[in-house]
């Protein structure tokens, strides 16, 4: 429902107009148009390419430099093993139901919602309930091609259907079947009966050269490189721990049924960080109490068991003491999430972190909150901060046989005593043959426990009998003469263990989205003049430059000031155009330029320029060097407008004369 | 031949002792290692990872901000009908040779190169002449295992080979197919025949949902999303021309073997200009005034034809206005790259720009001159800088009919006598049913010539016949009644044409590959005292912070100065380790630390602290203030060391004493 969603200045939110701006202003579009346009693929224009270069930047500064991560580019194509032992080839996939008739493939949790949604709302009709309203028209419309005519539900049904909606998020592939059969569920487009549930996987499938023994993807998400590189990590890091690798990406997701324009595509740009931590250091961050209290909006787990949907804001000290925050680490990452998200211009009235419910995270997650943007779609989760345990470096150790973990010197060295299994490699050999290889792996095997027992054993039957796999039988008998089982006692100087990861996970197109909806408003009284407030910092073009009127004597004057512009490295636009001043900066706010400077007959006399604000349309009038040197400290964020308009005089501007 | 290649400071380039430092400060590796690494594949580790996104901001102001160009994000999967339209999914191949007895697949030109060379290194040795030096010791290794005993050859079959070799790139697969035949040429690895050179083509195929229904590829390019593109880039653009889109993104070859390190790769980023201009403007450039006096080292076509590869260095104006280069546009653009390339920090003597052999060129371009790198692998193209005409734009609009090309009020509009061919719609409907259509687009089609000898037939013979494809006959009869041909005049208001492209197109990884064996070089007398020369602008990290030794008073001023580079965004590393402030400056020169700061005991009484350059190992003593200020000057490009060291009090250090 998104009824509720407010512009920043409390306006309805007109998507229609909101998407019409994008349009007009060239921010995004479909890839391909020319070629009837391909869903879940966005080019972006002008404005948001350069909107998602300065976000990155700010991306880079605030965690990579500033956190000393370790910055990492790693491969799109990865080969097949690669992401068979990391589980996506098994389970990264989507439940798809076919039309066997139109052939149409539908993801099976959306049409059970469509179709269930429309019959709740159809037997609201039918009871006089007030319907709520659908802001997408064309949703509206498929809604009414279904139910054509309002039908009552039995009350026991539709606590029935409101329950199956609520819990459809965890439901298997055969769940969903039983459901689509109980209930008919059928293609509403077709009318047709679909097939049950098959799993699709979701990543592009590829092959590296031309020989078809290389079959690959393209990653699903960075995470993966990342973890292979780690001894590279620890190199650079002279195996020193915590240390942090960060990289900026594009991952792949083969979505079957693109939605929700440029929060749910097939490639999009990631930027992740992967913490490595020692398990034993109780996950502590060094810089935990720089942050400890900073307050975050907070819904829990608890809170949504409850059915509840209300943050508590409390400091993360308070949150990690209580162990509401699993770790410090975590409760580190979060504070930097929100404080990056407010350098970058989010409403923070629209964030909130979300705790993952138990089933929602994978099976080796500690925890995990996703911090989440509040736009006309609803709440989406726009970064995810999970704790992945050792997991991922665990398996890729296990299936490649490379040490990913780290070996450091005990700080108190300790005697162990251990029961050893030793093979005579000059009789076994002889004997065992080709097979000696796997009797020694297996004898290496043998759990201390067993090479006791194995030791009694030997003692007082002179030989013992000993499992091992792909041997004829399945086992080996071993006589005194050829191992022997010995208790030995050294010194252990080394400790051997595999980090922890923390990995904040950032989706930076639906950061993008969002903020766009986040800085737009439209001017009171005028839903037509409306505005991009994107922060100084961020906004994709700096400042805009206007003549008061087509004038030859102004051309001298201009090319001065784009000089000194040039200069600064400001990126500026010029509006020569016929219409208004007024109109001119009322068009071009579209496009979120902070700051307007008119040249005018004064300029010619004096050389001093008026400056304007975008969001309060003040002006004050100034020489070029203080113009210059206040658009530059509030583009770099070292100065507000208010801290401007106070130093330099107020200047009383016709613009609104002018429209 | 690499044998002439020297660093910067005219030593010997060691390749080895080169790539051990890449590898030992982690700037790259191959990806997925631990899974045996995929060859044509690299992983960034933080200091080459740092470098880009440097070189990439460099280029975002030198060219998308200060050129005003209009920055777009296009996407990396691509239907197959756009790349179909391209040309690529025909002619984007290698030719290919398969073994079939061991299934290998080799590049048909790599294989007739490699024996051939051989035979005549072979025959080298059995005249007693001397052989060149092969860098590489695995081709070293390899080649010795073809040709075991050196074998002489005919002279009039060393020429031949000569010849072959000079002339390979021309070879069509059937010429490279009849070579192999003629000469006998097998797998060197294994000593069969090969099979018939075969076309592979050389994108990565996937496809797009799961229906099967929408094959796709990885982009080879990044243009054709801007080709695309360019109904939006003519709307932001007000329709002002000219005008140019600039991309950043990855492009993607599958490349069957491959070779060179990082520069032949599977994965790439690149950076794309496509400039739309007017075909009637004389392709001339705004800003080309300003540039005219810049000299270019150009290797022209004509010397390249006439066996030499000198350059000749003279004025870009010179160079247009003698047709040497094609139009201002193609000009403008040759300087900037090469201003480009001094900002990053490329030795300018070794840069030069080759003029494309007419056999090189694609059959639409107009010139195309490469800015070429010069390294331990010999020159190597960086940037194509092509005049690619209206070829993509037309050919995109032919195949979706959408009309990718400007339409503009005429200044001068003119009457324009033209033949109209109209057919009577009452009648001929009833008489060609189905089939009128074609009848009028057959008329449609016709030239005025045709029109005006049509238009006489009628008047002798009251009827004419007109050829239509796809009907009966392929052609019909009208009569008077049903068309007439008449002379019509009215006035043309409107220009309607298809914009030319010139396109700069860089390779960013070759670039920074090349880059860093430009700034590669040993301290003299040590050559294990690496040096990596970054420009501050450009150098991963910033500042080498260094206490004299390990020392718990040094804590409290390493917490203040740490806090301050943070303050002013330099990004930096703390040294504290126990061995001397020699070798720490030395390790670190390895990773192209531009400056370095050390605290010593004098700096804990009057808080003063001295500032290393990296390149000269010079010092200078001053306050942490003035530190700051030089430091943070001369890594945004506005001083030099040289100024720095005339400002600031020179201290003798006691860096070479310590070693």
């Amino acid at each position: 429902m998104t009824s509720d969603y407010k512009t920043q200045k409390g306006q309805e939110f007109d998507r229609g107009a909101f998407e019409s701006l994008l349009k007009r202003k060239v921010f995004l579009w479909q890839s391909f148009e020319p070629y009837g346009a391909v869903k879940g693929l966005f080019d972006y224009g002008p404005p948001l390419e350069t909107l998602e270069a300065e976000v990155i930047n700010i991306w880079r500064d605030h965690f990579i430099r500033s956190e000393k991560m370790m910055a990492l580019k790693c491969s799109m194509l990865t080969p097949y093993e690669v992401l068979k032992t990391s589980g996506h080839v098994d389970k990264f996939a989507d439940y798809m139901c076919k039309d066997p008739k139109t052939g149409e493939i539908l993801r099976s949790d959306h049409l059970i919602k469509e179709v269930i949604e429309s019959r709740l709302s159809s037997d609201k009709e039918a009871r006089g309930e007030k319907v709520e309203v659908v802001d997408d028209p064309k949703k509206k419309k498929k809604a009414s091609k279904v139910a054509k005519t309002a039908v009552k539900l039995e009350d026991a049904k539709r606590t029935e259907y409101e329950h199956m909606l609520a819990t459809l998020d965890d439901c298997t592939g055969d769940d969903m079947g039983a459901l689509i059969k109980k209930h008919d569920i059928r293609n509403p487009g077709s009318g047709n009966e679909v097939e049950p549930p098959v799993a699709v996987n979701l990543m592009f499938q590829t092959q590296i050269g031309a020989t078809g023994k290389e079959p690959a993807f393209l990653r699903p998400e960075t995470a993966q490189g990342q973890f292979l590189s780690f001894p590279k990590l620890l190199e650079y890091s002279d195996g020193q721990l915590p240390f942090a690798s960060a990289s900026i990406g594009y991952s792949f997701r083969n979505e079957l049924s693109p939605r929700s324009g440029l929060l749910r595509v097939r490639e999009f740009l990631m930027a992740e960080v992967e913490h490595f931590v020692d398990p034993e250091s109780g996950k502590r961050h060094p810089k935990f109490h720089l942050v400890k209290d900073v307050k975050l909006p907070l819904l829990s787990r608890k809170t949504q068991n409850d059915g509840g949907s209300q943050t508590t804001t409390i400091t993360i000290g308070e949150a990690v003491e209580t162990k509401l925050v699993d770790n410090e680490t975590l409760g580190y990452f979060l504070v930097r999430i929100m404080l990056f998200m407010q350098k970058i211009g989010i409403d923070m009235t629209k964030l909130r972190f979300r705790q993952h419910m138990q089933n929602e995270m994978a099976h080796y997650a500690a925890d995990c909150w996703d911090c989440e943007l509040q736009s006309s779609y609803g709440w989406i989760e726009c970064v995810g901060c999970a704790d992945r345990s050792a997991y991922d470096l665990s398996v890729h150790m296990k299936a490649t046989g490379v040490p990913l973990m780290v070996r450091e010197p005990l700080k108190e060295p300790y005697r162990v005593e251990e029961w050893t299994a030793g093979l005579d490699k000059k009789r076994s050999g002889p004997k065992f043959k080709k097979d000696a290889g796997k009797v020694q792996s297996a004898l290496d095997a043998l759990t201390q426990d067993m090479r006791e027992k194995l030791s009694i054993s030997m003692e007082k039957e002179g030989k013992v009998s000993v499992d091992v796999p792909d041997v004829e039988g399945g086992k080996v008998e071993l006589e005194k003469d050829l191992v022997s089982f010995q208790k030995e006692s050294r010194m252990e100087t080394m400790r051997e263990y595999i980090p922890n990861v923390i990995e904040p996970s950032f989706g930076i197109g639906r950061i993008l989205y969002s903020l766009m909806e986040h800085v737009y408003w439209t001017r009171e009284g005028d839903a037509a003049r409306s505005v991009m407030s994107f922060k100084p910092t961020v906004a994709p073009v700096k400042v805009l430059v206007v003549p008061l009127q087509k004038d030859a004597r102004f051309a001298s004057l201009l090319s001065q000031l784009e000089q000194r512009l040039d200069d600064d490295a400001l990126s500026f636009r010029v509006d020569q155009s016929g219409v208004s001043i007024g109109k001119r900066y009322s068009r071009n706010d579209e496009l979120g330029i902070p700051f307007g400077i008119t040249v005018d007959y004064q300029s010619l006399e004096d050389n001093s320029f008026t400056l304007r604000d975008r969001d309060s349309t003040k002006q004050v009038r100034a020489s070029l060097d203080q113009i210059l040197e206040a658009v530059g400290k509030m583009c770099r964020g070292k100065e507000t407008w208010a801290e401007v308009s106070k130093k330099l005089p107020a200047f009383e501007g016709k613009e609104e004369r002018d429209e």
